[in-house]
C-alpha cells in the first residue's frame, strides 16, 4: 500500500499547531484543527487513506470521539461504506458493549453499540482515531469491535507520540498505521 | 438546487432509529447511528449533500460536536474543501471566540478558534448539525461564524423537529435546509 512522500509528510506536519500546556501544563498540545482548515493538508490527507484503503474490502470505517469521528466519516464517505461512531460512556441511546481502560488516575469507560456492525459477523472494520499516546482508548476501542464480533483489519492514526509507546499495547490486537510519527 | 424524491427522504427517515426516553423520561430521541452505518442511506444522504453545495463556492464547512462533525467532516472531504469545528467551551486549544445560549435549565457555551477561517474575511461557510430542535445551539455556531468575520451561506440539518420552532431563531440570521422535517 501506497506510503506518503517525506514532502507530503512534511506539509501535514507543518499544518499542525502546536500548543504548549495544553490541556494541563506540561503537555504539548498537537491541535489538528489548522490541518482541517487547510484544504490542500486535509485533502492530501484523506486522498492518501482513501487510496490506501480502497482495495481493502473495508465494511465500517469506526471513529473514536470526537476527533475520531471527523476523519472517520470523512473516509467512510470518500470510500462509500457505513461508519460507525465508538462513543464515551452514556453518549449513544441503544444498547451498548462497553470497555474500560486506564488514565493516569482512574479509569474510563468507551462504548459501541451492540449491533454496529448490523450483526455481520466477521465485518471488517478499520478504526481511526487522530492521535495515540499511551494506547488505553485505542486498546479498549479494538477490543469493543470484537467484543461486537467484527474484525479490526487494521487502526489508523493521523499522529503516533511514539515516545509515549501506545502501539505496543494495540499491536497484539490489530495491525498499526500511522500516518505521521512525533518522535 | 435539487431535493430528495419522496423515496429517497422515505429511505433516510427509515434508516434513522427512534429511542424513547433518552437522555431523560418524555424524550423520543433520533438515533442516527442506523443512517451512518447503512451504507446505502448514507451515501445517498452524503451524495445528496454534495450534489446541493457543490457550486455553492464554499470555503469551508463548520460542524457543530460531535454529530455534526460526522456529516461536516464527510461533507468537507466529499467537496475538497476544509472543515471548521465549533465546539463545546474548553475543547479548542489555542484561542477562540465563544457564544451563550440557553438551555431549559441555565445557559452552555460554543466556541470557534479565532483563525478558524485563516482570517480569510468573508470566507463563505456552510454551518451543519444533525438536527434542529430549539435551535440554541445553531443560532449561537452562526454568530460565532459571524464573529470570526465569515459568512454563513447556509445552515443545514438532516432532522429539523418542526414542533420545536428552532428555525424561527436561526433563519434571520442564514437561511436554512433541512433534509428531513419531523413534525
Amino acid at each position: 500500500m501506497k506510503t506518503l512522500t517525506p514532502e507530503e509528510k512534511k506539509l501535514l506536519l507543518d499544518s499542525i499547531r502546536d500548543i504548549p500546556d495544553f490541556p494541563k501544563p506540561g503537555i504539548l498540545f498537537k491541535d489538528i484543527t489548522t490541518l482541517l482548515n487547510d484544504a490542500k493538508a486535509f485533502n492530501l490527507l484523506m486522498d492518501h487513506l482513501t487510496e490506501r484503503y480502497s482495495d481493502a474490502n473495508l465494511d465500517f470505517v469506526a471513529g473514536i470521539e470526537s476527533r475520531g469521528f471527523i476523519f472517520g466519516a470523512a473516509l467512510a464517505a470518500k470510500l462509500g461504506i457505513g461508519f460507525v461512531p465508538i462513543r464515551k460512556k452514556g453518549k449513544l441511546p441503544s444498547t451498548t458493549i462497553a470497555e474500560k481502560y486506564s488514565l493516569e488516575y482512574g479509569v474510563d469507560e468507551v462504548e459501541i453499540h451492540i449491533d454496529a456492525f448490523l450483526n455481520k459477523e466477521g465485518a471488517r472494520v478499520l478504526l481511526i482515531d487522530d492521535l495515540i499516546a499511551t494506547g488505553g482508548t485505542a486498546e479498549a476501542a479494538v477490543k469493543l469491535i470484537n467484543d461486537a464480533k467484527a474484525e479490526c483489519v487494521e487502526t489508523c492514526f493521523l499522529i503516533n507520540l511514539t515516545f509515549l509507546g501506545g502501539v505496543e499495547k494495540v499491536k497484539n490486537l490489530s495491525p498499526v498505521y500511522s500516518v505521521l510519527e512525533v518522535i
